[in-house]
């Protein structure tokens, strides 16, 4: 591991404990603590889809994703500022982290043009004309009051030569400098740098350096889960997380599933996010202690059995996958809510098994157990004591009753 | 008022309170009590959209509604006895009233076929053929476990000639018979008959008068508030309610906006259903102590004030109407959610605020008071700080995250 060479002390962070290169961590903010590794919900534009903040806070959440695209186009940022910053906006009282608006432009927006000094481009909301530069991400995330801000960098697509991969990993480090040097310090807040590089190793230790030398409070790495697969993310985390600082928090982004996070803080890493619990619960897909199933299907219509009976969520104690799968045939919100809340629930006791097992030492163990388990895949159907035909799917003549998707 | 002539015991009901013609009473159930005057939010198909069983409890509703069209398409009564009964399927402890089906069946079934037998239908859902009569009615709804369940009718529509109001309530009187040899009774749970006779005073007392004969647990006042107005429907009231039994609970059905309910429990009249709350919810109409409002409204974007600042509901005490508006511009279920959540507290508060003035003897007094806060209209709006255009509307091309309409 790097010596530490951080120069900021707005966010602190406590390694308590280390098991192979799995870190038991805590990160201190301003609006409270989060226990690492962690997993944090994305709430796009200040809600987290189908949740009241209390039940995030029940599934045992510690802090949040907020998108700072999404916020400066509807309500604003000036606006969320307005109402006192995203925490009390959307009525969420402990630590929050923005991503820098940069990723969304690029897949959401029209009309991009990018040059040195940021990007221009185009609301996919209503075609208005925006700027936004690694000043102006600064800005916008401070009115938020954003507790973890993240600096402009460009996400390097996949796959990208070795040339065009430098080529923007280099402006990413030089933005990230305009980032510091934006950055207002204050304590409990901090500012994040990104790791890009592609998949090339050299490219990776230069974007490491580059950033350490700046000196940030928590080092992210991006750039990874855009289609270059596990193994090669893995690849990727292998040469990059023994050059971080032992000290400092490590981000990967947009990531992922279970076997994905899994396998990430097998090799180091602190923080996730990722919109899979929150939109897959929202299309029927609950992720379970043996895998994944898909609630819709005919086979669970007459199954009085919990989606996963080790659940402690409301959807596992309180209803059968029959009524789950009425509810989703059904089109009605409250499928969304409970599946919801039922995966978010689910990462989160993932995330607190994981900690428990590198605080007991035994996280090869306990990783290997829950992998074991995802690997089962879901119970044998049961027969139907009924012998019905499949419940109709909402018909189109009704309104459409399907929810909005996480961006 | 005329001596009551019941004859089942099934369900208890004691008049605790008049004060003038207004009641304050209790219903008893196999699965609880009911103060009345109540209003019974409408869980159409198992839910009651958007909202978990324990908010609805929190909200004060002590009884939900269950539509039998619905639930004899999708999942079936026999899916749903499979699974213990309507209560258990959609973990509501609490009292349920079914509707009888008929009226679903006029207003959203294909290819409808009435004779003196039932009814012949298409299903909405996917056009299978169904039939429907006051014995398969009954049949239906006590698979589904309802503690009240209603006789088929046929709600005569509006207008009606006397001739065809009069026919349609023979029909409905000899199939309130039919239900009554049909239904089993057991403890706890009944049977409401249903007057019908459209808007004319001697069909309504010809309808009275055969109910009576036959004997419920309950009268429901059926085929209004299908667009008389509220003045006829009130006029209907006047000379219906003061013939039925003084001992059982009446029920009028589908209605309505709080000042209707003021109106008819002004008229002796004890129990209420209707989908304005949760449908007007849905789309961002809002009931408040000073009338309606629509939260998607421009000049509710820059308004730090709750809804009802009277009200102590999640929405009212955990927000502001800028973040509402937000959470509706941006096609969030979160805005369905909270607003649905407001309502049924505003109607459940008013049903409160109904029954502690007639227990007190002064119901006119607070009804004038109510009546009055309806009148005045929402607060004046603020000035924008920001002065902000505003926040565009969820486009077209983001995934429609437009909710579910109770049918």
């Amino acid at each position: 591991m790097t010596e530490s060479s951080t120069t900021s002390t707005g966010l602190g962070f406590d390694l308590i404990k280390t098991d192979g290169m799995a870190r038991r961590g805590r990160l201190s903010t301003a609006h409270g603590d989060v226990e690492t590794p962690a997993f944090m919900p994305v709430g796009t534009v200040g809600t987290v889809k189908g949740m009241m903040p209390g039940s995030v806070r029940e599934t045992g959440a510690q802090i949040l994703l907020g998108n700072t695209y999404h916020l400066m186009l509807r309500p604003t940022a000036e606006r969320v500022a307005q109402f006192g910053g995203l925490h009390k906006f959307m009525n969420w009282s402990g630590p929050i982290l923005t991503d820098s608006g940069g990723f969304q432009v690029m897949s959401l927006s029209d009309l991009r043009t990018m040059n040195e000094d940021g990007v221009t481009f185009k609301s996919h909301l209503d075609g208005r004309r925006h700027h936004l530069t690694p000043e102006r991400s600064m800005r916008i995330q401070h009115l938020l009051d954003s507790n973890v801000t993240m600096c402009l960098d460009e996400c390097t697509p996949f796959p990208a030569t070795h040339e065009v991969a430098d080529k923007s990993m280099r402006m990413s480090m030089r933005w990230a400098q305009r980032s510091r040097d934006a950055f207002v310090e204050r304590p409990g807040y901090g500012l994040f740098g990104i790791v890009q590089g592609g998949v090339y190793p050299d490219l990776r230790a230069d974007s490491v350096k580059a950033l350490t030398d700046i000196g940030f409070d928590g080092y992210a790495v991006g750039g990874l889960a855009v289609g270059e697969g596990q193994q090669m993310m893995f690849d990727v985390l292998d040469v990059t997380t023994p050059l971080l600082a032992a000290d400092r928090p490590r981000y990967l982004m947009g990531v992922g599933r279970p076997g994905d996070i899994i396998g990430a803080v097998r090799r180091g890493v602190d923080m996730f996010d990722c919109v899979m619990p929150t939109r897959s619960g929202r299309t029927g897909q609950a992720f379970v202690r043996r895998g994944v199933l898909n609630i819709r299907n005919a086979r669970h219509a007459h199954d009085p059995r919990p989606l996963d009976e080790d659940c402690r969520c409301p959807a596992c104690r309180e209803y059968s996958r029959g009524y789950l799968h009425h509810l989703f045939r059904a089109g009605e919100m409250l499928g969304p809510m409970l599946l919801t809340w039922h995966n978010l629930t689910y990462y989160q006791d993932l995330m607190a098994d994981l900690r428990r097992a590198i605080e007991d030492g035994c996280f090869e163990q306990r990783a290997a157990e829950l992998e074991a388990g995802l690997a089962l895949g879901d119970h044998p159907a049961l027969p139907d004591p009924l012998n019905l035909k499949a419940a109709p799917e909402t018909d189109k003549s009704e309104e459409d009753s399907s929810v909005a998707i996480d961006l």
